[in-house]
């Protein structure tokens, strides 16, 4: 019978939740706060968790042949010398919905001038200044993996041309035009708005930049959802000042939490959110954990399995 | 040949788009403040134009056949002693998506704290705490015309369950269920937000009003696209106060500008626009226009066609 370990702040929820699938060969042990003693740690071959529980236990799970991980992002578990001899899943396909209302919360917020209305408001001032509108404007999405791909079809929703920046991928639907590789200026070229959604991998370090924001128009604005590393702050920082581009939102840093002494939170049209554009539901996880599980017992193959090289 | 008659703030781009169409059997007149001479007025068979403005001139429009509103709403064009002796064609059709832009714009800020989110920046407070979420959701829409199917629709993109309040029409694919009639209350049950784009008719008159506010869950939001006199103000400034709703966005209003005395302005959790919420841009406008003029010309029946009786 294999043995589950749950290592999650939610790890009450989780068990709950896997219990109540009825798994009779499974035996579940959960913790909230990773204090596992190294015997149990040892016996137990999957385990259910977030990436930075599994990696401070990572020496004791001895018998580990699959961690599924409840965030999308794995970096704890990428770093050396952190073991690589099991089968890591991560967190896919559960954060499209999330990222879709976040995003375009946001672009909706500033197409339709909901600041500058709210303020007219608080001075009794009846303002019939027409807003945007996102339907004809043109979006980049940086990244079309799962989340991409779901921000694609919401733009697509209302009525956007839709850009795609990928390594090689071209399997989105909903993308007009995709670019890859040094293709990145053009990408940029004429957007009103740029997404990022991309991982923390080698290849993505830094990759927004100070060119890429001298190629974007000054009325474009930039949204990052995917991960701090993937942007070069400073050069936002100089591209909102200068005006290059008209504003930015952002749920990931550098930095988390972001210092207090960062120039961004006071950046006029800078919006800031606490990396919580998309949260982990327990029953989404929860329902993709019990469809990998299926898969295991099966001997089929996963699904969202880390390349630990690729680091996504 | 027959005469167009363009009467609009926007006469000189409506003037600018028709031409561009080159339809050579169209004579052209425009007017932006709605001076016309009688005798030219005479000669018009056809108009193009805001209804306020064709009201004014409407005496002198003897050989009115056919006029073309630039607005949704044509109230001014109902009232006695205004002739009926022509066929009146709405703005339909055109709308749907800015509404829909308006109304996820502010559901979604609502859901994902935009506003406790922004105030915690300003405070360079990190603070993590999870906003909701639309999907699984449940928005009620009062009025299922072209605006009410089209707020549908983005609705379901969101994974929303989407009830409707209609006459009688169950035509639009994206609703889950349908309530008529003295289903009112039922309808009301429950929902997380209320949504009106019912027009301004007889029958709607303060149709939204405090039976319909003590039905709905204390966190419900009610949004109005429709127009001002399908809610009753003061039973909503009371369901306000009395925090039987939880909040309120509000693009029209009983009088229009809102008086600066209404208790609304400054309400909390209200948001107040301006009667902004989809403006007629005449790019749309003409396309609708060109497309009932081929009909016009073909003796075929005419898109969107105003009951004077019912009122839309």
């Amino acid at each position: 019978m294999p043995n589950l370990l749950i290592l999650s702040d939610k790890a009450n929820e989780y068990e709950r939740l896997v219990r109540a699938a009825n798994l009779p060969d499974l035996e579940i042990i959960s913790s909230d706060d990773g204090q596992v003693e190294a015997e149990i740690a040892g016996k137990c071959e999957l385990v259910l968790g977030d990436p930075d529980r599994i990696r401070a236990l990572l020496p004791s799970l001895t018998n580990l042949r699959w961690a599924q991980s409840t965030w999308a992002g794995v970096e704890p578990l990428l770093e050396a010398p952190a073991r690589r001899d099991y089968v890591l899943t991560n967190a896919r396909g559960i954060f499209g919905p999330q990222m879709s209302e976040y995003v375009f919360g946001y672009l909706l917020a500033h197409e339709r001038r909901m600041w500058e209305h709210h303020r007219s408001q608080l001075e009794r001032r009846w303002t019939p200044a027409e807003g945007g509108t996102l339907r004809g404007k043109t979006i980049g999405l940086l990244g079309v993996g799962s989340i991409g791909a779901h921000l694609a079809g919401t733009a697509a929703h209302f009525g956007m041309t839709v850009r795609g920046y990928t390594r090689a991928s071209e399997t989105c639907p909903d993308i007009d035009v995709y670019y890859h590789g040094a293709d990145l200026l053009a990408f940029a070229d004429g957007l009103d708005y740029l997404v990022c959604s991309l991982p923390d991998t080698s290849a993505t370090g830094q990759l927004v930049g100070k060119t890429l924001f001298e190629s974007l128009p000054s009325h474009a604005v930039f949204i990052n959802v995917g991960r701090g590393s993937a942007l070069d702050e400073g050069a936002l920082v100089e591209a909102l000042r200068s005006r290059q581009i008209a504003g930015a939102v952002l749920d990931v840093f550098e930095v988390e939490p972001l210092p207090e002494s960062s120039p961004l939170w006071d950046l006029p049209n800078v919006f800031i959110t606490y990396h919580t554009a998309a949260v982990t539901y327990p029953t989404d996880m929860v329902g993709l954990f019990l469809e990998n599980y299926a898969r295991y017992l099966g001997d089929e193959p996963l699904k969202y399995v880390v390349d630990f090289e690729l680091g996504y």
